[in-house]
């Protein structure tokens, strides 16, 4: 498989490294509107043959099989769409569109084109979430009660986009990933305290069936770094805290059992349950490695990748929802 | 000043201890439902000479002069009424009623009659808050950008009240007492896990004028205890974390400058600050000492007390706002 | 079995309430020097008849079948030896004499008198150390590696004794019960850094068969508190931070396989092993109710206690002779 | 100035980067026994002319004003001294040399030559430890009482050099450039827990005049990873933890008083004092880059550096002495 990158940020340079590493891949361009950005790569990877800052030459390049769009969420539509009408199979950065509607057309285009569509939800391939989603899908936690995670530091501020399409995407996609459940309804509250319609704090809150409930905190605009995630179940109960070097998954098993005695209405009964704490070894493989390899199986197996566009298609959904309802003051949005 | 205490639970014998210990005043009477509470405190204070299950006893008392209420919140109300019509000053636990028009009722009826009326809000004695009202109060924080609070454990369930009842009281009052600030409109959005009408988890967004916001989440239903709060200005910010045993407050000398440049609306500058991060030396006297004292001094002055009825009030009002649009299924409730 | 209790300052109260609250067990006399002492646990347990000045009313008495001593440590032996002599089984507080003299003679006197003589090793009966004790019992940790424990924080400086026997008790018998090994040679290093020969640092080495090794760091100039202690054996190790509320015990799944290959001096391979952490649930039946249970019971069955007369000797054995290397500027004592 | 690396494993590369950054100074020729990290560092900086194994075309070369020496202890000696005879001015890893007697000649031929010796004590050029000798210098910790350092992790093993060569070296340039003392007697306790006479777990206390003491716990084989420093005066207290992302470094203005009235022994009085923790701004340059500036610098202006000859020389001598007593039983070392 040839691969091609558009945009080289940040994010670029690891994806190139990792995508190389992948038995049976190889990275054959790079574009990106700053030659600087060329220079560096080039530096790095002398075998790399087209370097440019048109990413025409990437998407009309014949030997390319597939192409890598990490460029800002505003342009993640046209290059889709082109890369897919150019028979390219597509790796999408998060999020995967400004707008629902458009990641629906992408998938659309790419399901008539038999295309690979797939999203770096990056933090699904890390060694901790996958162990989690392990432990759900085990049954380990009983029924699912709620998810409410805290992902707040100082800065980095955009201009553009504000801390829901900025910092939430992480937060929403783990939770959709991990509950796998469709929301019922979205709400959110936040304000922008400088002088632009940008909000740097942001609270949604989700609501599922069966008593299931999402929560989810951004803040661009804290003293210290929080990322800590409280995932509950009527069995058990973890705690994820990425900030943490080492013991980032903590399962504590402990409860409540809440007998009530039909007879006498105000005869409830709770009882506590404690027992041990258990913080499983993680699996340290760098996540994008999995993301590299798990596009290029994808391709080679003609499926769907783990994190396709349909996985991408609802983080955007219920980001849009978000934005709506915080737009309107809080208003509760159903889905 | 004499006093008499009606209900004697948990917080009773450290109300006793606490009122015995302040000058002018003297514990002369306890009433509890249960005979084994008074023979408790009994032994442990022989020299009170009243010790009933009828609370009518220190209400018609011709000695009292003033009445603590630490009973359930749902008699606080008439209690409060009985204490006052008949001359006596009244401390009631939080919260103070169990709807605003009750505690409407109560202030009118101190004022009328010329007495003091006062909620023990715990935490406004603490050194911590004590401290932090006063950096607030100093212009150190600079402009108010967001107060959130996250208040969560395993237990204690309760049968009667639900979460934000239970526990939320303690964020609304120190946020109301530091903010001092008029709410515009208050959402909720909990649920119930068990097979009850009794939330056991919540979350309450509070909005402000200025873009200031305050958000609130408590939980009965966590595997770790976290009592945390983060205040944060244009200047300074503030973490609180009550579960830390020295060193509870932290002001961070960190700030971010947001520097628009109005001719070319792309060129936002945004600066970041980050300075040295202080944890003040905090007074450990007990807060219920100060409670105790501050009672006996309003008394005596003929003054209002630091949390007197209206700040109870103002409490209730936002926790029946919260818990109203909670019901509501997270709907906006201006105020 | 009727007790008395010499010496009622800090820790006499907590002994009375939970020798009272062992079936079979009655505190019927409490002496101190301090009359306000007396007065007060008078006003707390009404029902002891004999409270006195005069310790001689207790080692005396005639239904008193035990004694327990918790006066300052230069009084145990005297004390100690009246009571056997008296025919009263024996509680001592720790650190059980100032000489392993003393304690040599308290053990011969006990055993030919056929008398309990037990001695206050609180942590023994912790939750914590329980667990501890269960898990390398168990042969779970493999080989022991090392013992590091540190005690140290702000105070409370002593006139009289120095900061290895104010504080390292704890840790010395703590260490001698887990290793249930017997030590080869012991130095100590430390300094008083005020003008009194009161040293308020040292660190002690304990040398022990098969390459373990023991340290123990006590300090009262910290300016945090720290209580933790490290237990590293060949298959797992274990973290007990005793300042934590909750998860005090942490059990490390991690090791180092060192395989040396014989015909190739140089060719070492050294593999590392990581797996699961583990918190185990810790039992939290108070220490002190667990020490009068036990000292009721080794009287009533005629055994020795679980930390009896010659688990006080190696721990006084053993201070002594860090005293003796800290005295000598850090000289190896061989024991 | 043109500079030569000798040694070019995993802190080669990092050097290069770091030389290249500064004003003045460019790297002209590595060299390494391995050919594939010749082509790593090629690959990363092109415009290195010389990529040599033999260490000789450096050490001989025309041009080369400078060489960096970053190979294993055991040869810093003699390519010091070759690079010194051939009028190279040398910047050695530390430690220095493997004996003080080496690093003694070494400071001879730099002085008679003229030639600037420095060494890598990198700590030292760290925001924190700079930051630290500021409120060291300043005097704002009073009287300096202790220095206790621990250092543990599990791994990297070493086959060549025990524990003490491996990570004592940090706490010893930290503690000796701290106190700025000159120490009067160090003792070593440790032991080997594989089968060979590399320790892997050491204790070291190093005794000062003034009832001054210095104490460092170093051990390859511990389940968390610890990097702990206290630093005590009479006036305030520092706690040091590198292992803490921000807040590295924090002031506690907190002590005794140790009144003692002359005319009555017993009567000591003793006062503590509890103020304001914190925790300073720590400037976040990378050390290595003050390191690479201090060693031009000190060239240009024919000056010592910071960290030079001398300095490496006491370290050593403290390393050696605390070997001697390790292998001695812990024999306490005369300095």
């Amino acid at each position: 498989m040839k691969l091609g990158v558009i945009g080289c940020g940040y994010w670029g340079p690891n994806l190139v490294r990792n995508f190389n590493a992948v038995d049976g891949c190889t990275v054959v361009g790079v574009s990106d509107l700053r030659p600087e950005r060329l220079n560096y790569i080039g530096s790095l990877y002398p075998n790399i043959k087209t370097l440019t800052t048109d990413c025409n030459e990437l998407l009309h390049h014949k030997t390319i099989d597939a192409i890598v769009i990490a460029t800002p969420v505003s342009t993640h539509f046209s290059l889709g769409m082109e890369a897919l009408e150019h028979g390219k199979h597509v790796l999408m950065e998060k999020p995967m569109t400004a707008t629902s509607e458009q990641a629906e057309v992408l998938i659309e285009t790419a399901e008539r084109s038999k295309l690979v569509l797939m999203v770096d939800h990056t933090f699904i391939y890390t060694g901790a979430i996958r162990k989690i989603k392990e432990i759900i899908t085990s049954g380990e936690l009983g029924e699912l009660y709620y998810f409410d995670s805290v992902r707040v530091n100082l800065g980095m501020f955009q201009h553009d986009v504000n801390v829901i399409w900025d910092l939430a995407p992480h937060d929403v996609y783990i939770m959709d990933h991990l509950l796998a459940r469709t929301p019922r309804a979205i709400s959110a509250t936040g304000v922008a305290h400088f002088d632009t319609d940008v909000e740097n704090i942001a609270y949604i809150a989700v609501q599922y069936d069966d008593n299931l409930i999402g929560h989810i905190h951004v803040n661009w605009l804290a003293p210290v770094k929080v990322r800590k995630t409280l995932i509950c179940g009527s069995k058990k109960m973890i705690v994820y805290d990425d900030v943490e070097p080492s013991e980032k998954v903590k399962v504590y098993n402990k409860g409540v059992e809440y007998l009530q005695n039909r007879d006498e209405v105000y005869d409830i009964l709770v009882q506590y349950r404690t027992g041990d704490m258990t913080a499983p070894h993680i699996d340290l493989t760098e996540a994008l490695h999995r993301i590299a390899r798990e596009f290029v199986d994808a391709v080679a197996e003609d499926r769907p990748a783990l994190t396709d566009g349909t996985a991408g298609y609802r983080t955007v959904r219920m980001l849009e929802a978000a934005n709506t309802s915080l737009k309107a003051g809080g208003k509760v949005i159903k889905l």
